[in-house]
């Protein structure tokens, strides 16, 4: 019975998700060209035949499957490289520098690679509505929100460790990737099948699995307010990724460096409050470059890279995407810190790398069946 | 596209089953009637439509239903109440008993319940065809290879304690979960579903990460020669329950308890050798009985009424489900030691709790979706 409904149920999805995007039409008031969000729901739901005959057909398809491919791949080799530098140093010695310079060039990275590439668009393309850079203030006064939400969540992370030790946090952690379903499910108004729900317990089961070591059980005796700060955390962040989505994706037409840009403003001017409030006597004494070495240098640019590709994933995939790409290459980080390090693989590595995998594929799967 | 073609394939998949059951049909030389065939039929494949027209309609499909969920949670109650006992008996002091004796007395008692059981039927609806003891070599010559199966690999848990230690050979014997998989697909020719797959893989992830403790990583370490001896008992295992469910349901319409008693009547007689070449001295010096307690005899009674349950999982169920409850079963025990031993539970066992709770609505979505 329930096979011959599945297609009726599939375009009842649909229809609910053409309205949820005629929603986000309506609040757009800067542009409401039909062709935008018929461009969107044709990437988004590649699945469903109104796509086909709503956009210009499969070509436009496959390259926007390819877009998506490649930032969700760079995506994961980023985040991959970026844990094995904090490895790598770490064995090299302590942080030396301070860190919120650090993250003040990191946001200040982002914002020049934007403009580069807006500057060859605008050489290529000339200047459009789409790709230039002014703004109304409409359009830019949401732009600050994901930057205070990631500035909250950075200040609450140093009381958490009162709780909780650094290791205990990394497994909490994980409850962002529950945190960001729920989020993307009532914010976005997305729907995820049945197996793709399924799919993402098991992300979060299995990623913690992967984590377990001989002193992890300790995280069970976090007590109260250790877990509902964890949870305030897991919702902020997953908050800031849902609202990051919803901006990039309001208006699907303008150019994702424009949007990039004005996001990095705002991640600079909150990161530049950071360095003043708590490192300024360093700043003034030291130096603001006081420390940095090669390998500081590789992790700047590799978190502007990784920053840059998170917001392409968010542009042309999702948050869901998102946690995914940055699961999996937890996962590869290990193998590769085996190689690089001699690490040892534990059993529950092995345990927690299968439920992953498995996971990924039932969200594929879940994907093709909804 | 894919949506649409789903109905079409489970058609397929109802035609290669029909095939299958033709083939157990052809094999089947004593009774070829061809209503055992088509209840067996209505009976696994609820949700095809020619369940209904091929046997009675609802009413049978939902006795039938409740006669495999009775049985199941009988199994996953009596399984779990199993291990309890063993805790209990190993609190209470050593085994002084040999297991020789208990073992045959389990099939002992098996024997005389199907026996019993059997009395009761004669007496209410008379002597026939499906419910005499009476049988022919054809029929019985095949249940001997379930009991022969099970003391080859009983034999071989004495050799693989050189390579693995008894916590590790716990992990490892949760390789029965996918030979069995395996094995039912191969040998019975019962197709599962992608999804199935998942969840089955899953089941023995999750049922791995229960069992964690800080010295589990040792089964990495364990020997080719160990991981041998594990695969071949898993596929021992494996092939005697596959096999078991072969007899019982090669003739469905033979009564259960025909069928159990003879297999239990080969269960003594190789369990009588067992005595004869491990414990003659302790029994001929001791006695038959010598160091049983209360405890020993409930064991008894719990593993002949665990065995009957087992069997009867096999005729109106399959292995597949004989898994999943004895699977359950496991994380059962390990929250009722809580409240009986005052037992910690893990964060492995939460998270291995997780993943199977995700595995078995994973196999329920599946079965559906087939």
């Amino acid at each position: 019975m329930r096979d011959i409904a599945l297609p009726n149920s599939t375009i009842r999805v649909s229809e609910e998700q053409k309205m949820d995007y005629r929603r986000i039409k309506d609040q757009d008031k800067d542009r409401t060209i039909a062709d935008d969000v018929e461009s969107l729901r044709g990437k988004s739901h590649s699945g469903s035949p109104s796509s086909v005959a709503g956009f210009g057909g499969n070509s436009n398809e496959l390259s926007k499957w390819k877009l998506k491919s490649v930032v969700t791949l760079a995506l994961t080799l980023l985040t991959s490289s970026q844990a094995i530098l904090i490895v790598w140093s770490k064995r090299a010695g302590k942080y030396e520098y301070s860190v919120t310079t650090a993250n003040f060039l990191v946001e200040a990275l982002k914002c020049a690679l934007s403009l580069a590439a807006l500057v060859r668009i605008w050489k290529s393309e000339g200047v459009t509505e789409d790709n230039r850079l002014t703004t109304t203030f409409d359009e830019v006064s949401v732009y600050p929100i994901p930057a205070a939400l990631y500035l909250i969540k950075n200040l609450l992370q140093y009381y958490i460790f009162a709780y909780v030790d650094a290791p205990g946090y990394q497994i909490l952690k994980n409850l962002n990737i529950i945190s960001t379903g729920v989020l993307y499910r009532i914010i976005l108004k997305r729907k995820l099948s049945e197996i793709q729900w399924a799919a993402f317990i098991l992300l979060c089961a299995g990623c913690t699995t992967a984590q377990l070591n001989s002193n992890s059980d300790q995280v069970m005796q976090t007590p109260l307010q250790g877990w509902l700060m964890a949870i305030i955390m897991a919702l902020l962040s997953g908050f800031a990724g849902v609202y990051t989505e919803a901006i990039v994706k309001k208006q699907p037409s303008r150019n994702i460096n424009v949007q990039n840009f004005w996001l990095y403003v705002f991640g600079m001017a909150f990161n530049a409050v950071a360095i003043l409030v708590q490192d300024f006597d360093a700043v003034v004494n030291k130096g603001f470059f006081h420390g940095y070495s090669l390998i500081t240098a590789l992790m700047i640019l590799n978190h502007a890279l990784s920053g840059i590709a998170v917001s392409m994933v968010m542009k042309y995939a999702d948050n869901i995407v998102k946690v995914y790409s940055t699961s999996v290459a937890m996962l590869l980080t290990a193998v590769v810190s085996v190689f690089l390090f001699g690490f040892h693989l534990s059993l529950a590595f092995f345990l927690g790398s299968t439920v992953v995998s498995v996971s990924v594929y039932l969200h594929s799967i879940g994907k093709l069946q909804r």
